[in-house]
């Protein structure tokens, strides 16, 4: 998987407002806070399941009801489509968890 | 914990019509459909934490995208609050996974 | 994905002497015991993780420390060869639970 | 829960030498590498569930086949029993994923 080119990145990244970039590393990096721990690990689980199906896995942290994930792709050197598809596929989830 | 007696199980219950009483058992079931494994084993993972948590464990069958669920409590003969208080939060975590 | 051929499933059977066939299903069972819930759970999110990378899922129940597992394969009409990587799969990560 | 004092602490810790403390923060941490990230994962889910259940939560950071944990008290600004127990358990789980 090719390194995202610039201008691409720049348009997929100026959809996802809630990531990050960073530059240096050409990474994407996002919290998620949940109303629990429960609520968190779950979210958690289902991005492992979804990270070993497309063999693309996240950095991520997590201290109680928060967590901080970290994409990109260390064999390109920095964001692949893999990246935006993880992140899209987090966000959308992600949506079932927040407040109403 | 005691088991709960007729008259208020029966009002309990009437409260949640998403599960299916068998009274010869006094254990209640209710299905679950979600759009796909990753979502089911995300629900069955916050579940397992909150019946660890509580000490109260349930009978579950999944395929696929589908989970069954049965609650009793072994000790009692039959239902009693934790049964009801895991069911709530089932039903609760559910919201969260249902359509639109 | 092919149904196994009998000669060649019943050697392939034979050899994993825990699955019991049931042979008008054409499916395998085997019954796996835990020390505890925590254990059993943490083998389940294994399994459910390799069965969404393989998208071959499994029947399974799960009553505290106790796991069923049926597999055999819709399209086929039976066992196929995902039906025994699976369980080949489950055999090795159990042997990460047995007393010693 | 009260925090440790020094010298508890200090017989605790050094009966846990895969553990290193951090003075400033009087935390702990520990990094466990596994095979590959569904054995991680399977780990990390068995530590939520004991997490939850005993309301005590760790920091942690997963990359692939490799998660760091450190453990604190918060509430008491600094390491408890709670964190020992944590990290007991911890030990006593990976035991079961170290190569033979």
């Amino acid at each position: 998987m090719n390194k995202l080119e610039r201008a691409s990145a720049s348009s997929l990244l100026a959809a996802m407002p809630e990531w990050r970039h960073d530059r240096q590393r050409d990474a994407i990096t996002r919290e998620f806070e949940f109303e629990d721990f429960m609520q968190a690990f779950s979210f958690m689980t289902e991005l492992a399941i979804f990270a070993e199906k497309h063999n693309h896995h996240p950095e991520w942290s997590n201290v109680y009801n928060r967590l901080v994930i970290t994409l990109t792709t260390h064999d390109a050197n920095g964001l692949t489509q893999n990246d935006i598809d993880f992140a899209s596929y987090a966000d959308a989830a992600f949506m079932r968890f927040r407040p109403a």
